[in-house]
């Protein structure tokens, strides 16, 4: 054995501290273990933080697609299971799928992984992955690519403002993935999430958006089920998603 | 044995992705992972999730103090110690270390529970912990206990507004204990923050803050390393902390 890992796994806990108001897994908390899992995965295939800050360079997620057919519950266990798809110099895929604690599958997300130079803020080379190159899995990813994320634009698109604070902010100085989705999130209220979740969520992250800028939050809906939103500067597009939601019935315990 | 576990510990690896500004240990994950061993351990003695609900019940933190002597660092692994400090009819409370991969500690909290009847939402008795009775700890939680949180007022006070929003509510259907401290820390700039560093952070929570409501959040200056603040709405405080700095020199990596 070469002690090459084209697999990582790990099992959480969906603790109540963690459920969302619904009290299921919230999608933020599904894009959080699946950077976590990313990071355990990167670090034991000895391409993680460490690697990277020698070169001057760290991670930095480029694209994520999250499909959620089943949320767990609290008290739930859930196993989240991280792979590489492909990787070029410019940037890596890397997928993942949830299952429950009987092994059925209740979700997939697709990620796009690029090297930024953090003095620089640009895109580096991601030669220095070549080693890892008999560590990509053959192992299907059954959901969608990203899709074009189109501006959103036209009649019945909702605005509204927000600043960047400290706490959205993270490691890499710029404002965080779940910041992102959260503010994309909280464009609707609890009625509404009360009676829809998410089945799909894709997110681009196109220029850093860093503490004291100001955005404005765009949503329109494209179909029945669908909405593609933004978040933008004045000049620039910092974020832009698309959110497809299922039918959901609350019922208070 | 009686399988009686008066402590549980629980080894984490402090990811780049979960880092501040600062690229150390937000003192919000660190409330995060207190609230995480105390459901873990309280799973463990039976009087987790599923004991309480079986009531209509659930568990609401009341008061958090916490000390950070030092924050981890990126890739840093660190332990959390928890255990119970005794309780009544009324409230549980439970204490926890934070010790680094040394061994050295590094952190404190206090943290005061209560159980709350879900559907009545008013405090329930909690007279089925007397079985763990055997289960207090003698060890001893070096840090004081929170003092009384006095009303913000006076000249200097700083006010800004805040509307809740669908990501700040938690299972419970109220704001999340993580989302009120953010609230408060996002009432410093980044470069405050390159500057100092939290040492301790105590936040009581008096009445139940919900999604769509309004808060005024006020800060004022205590001494020169402390700040009292509060989160109200018209009638009534939500929240109330206090937050002492101390220096910190932020170097970009």
């Amino acid at each position: 054995m070469s002690g090459i890992t084209p697999e990582y796994t790990h099992t959480y806990l969906l603790t109540a501290g963690e459920c969302n108001a619904q009290g299921i897994m919230p999608v933020t908390l599904f894009a959080a273990r699946v950077i976590e899992v990313a990071t355990f995965h990167a670090n034991g295939l000895g391409v993680g933080y460490d690697r990277l800050i020698a070169d001057g360079l760290a991670w930095v997620l480029s694209r994520l697609s999250i499909e959620m057919y089943r949320s767990p519950e609290v008290n739930e266990q859930y196993t989240l299971r991280t792979w590489i798809e492909g990787f070029n110099r410019h940037f890596s895929e890397r997928n993942f799928e949830m299952t429950d604690s009987r092994g059925e599958v209740i979700g997939h997300a697709r990620s796009i992984w690029m090297a930024i130079n953090i003095r620089e803020r640009c895109g580096a080379d991601l030669a220095m992955l070549e080693p890892l190159r008999d560590s990509v899995s053959d192992r299907v990813c059954p959901i969608a690519k990203m899709p074009r994320l189109t501006p959103v634009s036209g009649d019945g698109v909702r605005e509204s403002v927000y600043r960047f604070r400290y706490c959205d902010c993270d490691f890499n100085r710029h404002v965080n993935t779940l910041r992102y989705m959260e503010l994309l999130l909280n464009q609707w209220d609890m009625d509404f999430f009360d009676s829809h979740v998410v089945k799909r969520f894709d997110i681009a992250f196109m220029h850093e958006a860093k503490f004291g800028m100001e955005a404005q939050v765009r949503v329109t809906q494209e179909d029945a089920r669908s909405y593609l939103a933004e978040i933008c500067g004045t000049d620039t597009c910092y974020s832009r998603g698309r959110i497809i939601f299922g039918d959901y019935h609350y019922d208070m315990k």
